[in-house]
């Protein structure tokens, strides 16, 4: 199965792209997003179709995003990331591909072992897991292929649940 | 000028179309967007399904919208309302219509003369000024409604400026 991880955001917006067979995953694409404008519809208007283009190459059979209300502790913050994440929701949904919520501390667990885990744990393991020549940077890369990680490893285990 | 008011809302997006020629301001459509299913992308999708349409239909100069952090006083309602306003901004923007953001105590300035007027007031004076044959209903619609006839008004005034 293929699954295309996404971290949103209205500056960067980063994503990746796995394959899963058995045990084996391997990326097949990864990398941010940069909306060119100060204007927030433009920008919107970038990201929902880098992502639409995206999703047309690669047809995954999952998006893969943060839980709703884990990253947002501000107002201001979760409003405008929440006009990202909607049109990343959009994006799928005209294609209708599931978006798949998964937990912060569960995409940690995943991919470290453990929920606490470092930026640099995940960055390190993520490299491993998908054999990746150097380290995936920045973060929203890395974060992104950690939640397709996650999600690739939950569907291979028959206690696999999610909220969608 | 045509100009249309949306209040975002996942449950219900209300909107008011209005056509202005110099004093006189005449409604063409007003209404609730109210998404069926209880997925979050399903919902997105409809509202951005059904604007996009009305787009379409009537081609107005400008969107106008609430300001983005004026409603939004917690993270999860906040994020929540964000996914909802990104899609309306795309639709916009997708077919090149600027949206206006608009502070609320400046809508019902323009509106009712007070920045502190109740939603009763708001129904009452954007029925008198539209000649509306009933009340504006729900407030998702008076709002709506409100917030286009503010665009309107300030568009005429040589001292108009807006955040875009």
């Amino acid at each position: 199965m293929r699954i295309l991880g996404i971290d949103p955001g209205l500056v960067a917006t980063g994503y990746g792209m796995i394959a899963a067979t058995g045990d084996r995953m391997e990326c097949l694409a990864a990398g941010v997003i940069r909306p060119d404008s100060p204007a927030l519809d433009r920008r919107l208007l970038q990201i929902h179709e880098e992502l639409t283009a995206l999703l047309h190459e690669f047809i995954p059979d999952a998006v893969a995003l943060e839980d709703l209300f884990t990253v947002y502790k501000h107002p201001k913050t979760a409003v405008l990331m929440g006009h990202a994440r909607g049109v990343i929701c959009l994006a799928a949904a005209q294609r209708a591909v599931p978006v798949i919520n998964i937990a912060p501390t569960e995409v940690k667990r995943a991919v470290t072992g453990h929920g606490r885990a470092s930026k640099e744990q995940v960055q390190r393991m993520v490299q491993g897991l998908l054999r990746l020549p150097s380290l995936p940077t920045p973060d929203h890369v890395s974060d992104a292929l950690a939640l397709a990680i996650c999600h690739a490893t939950r569907e291979r285990s028959p206690a696999a649940m999610y909220r969608r």
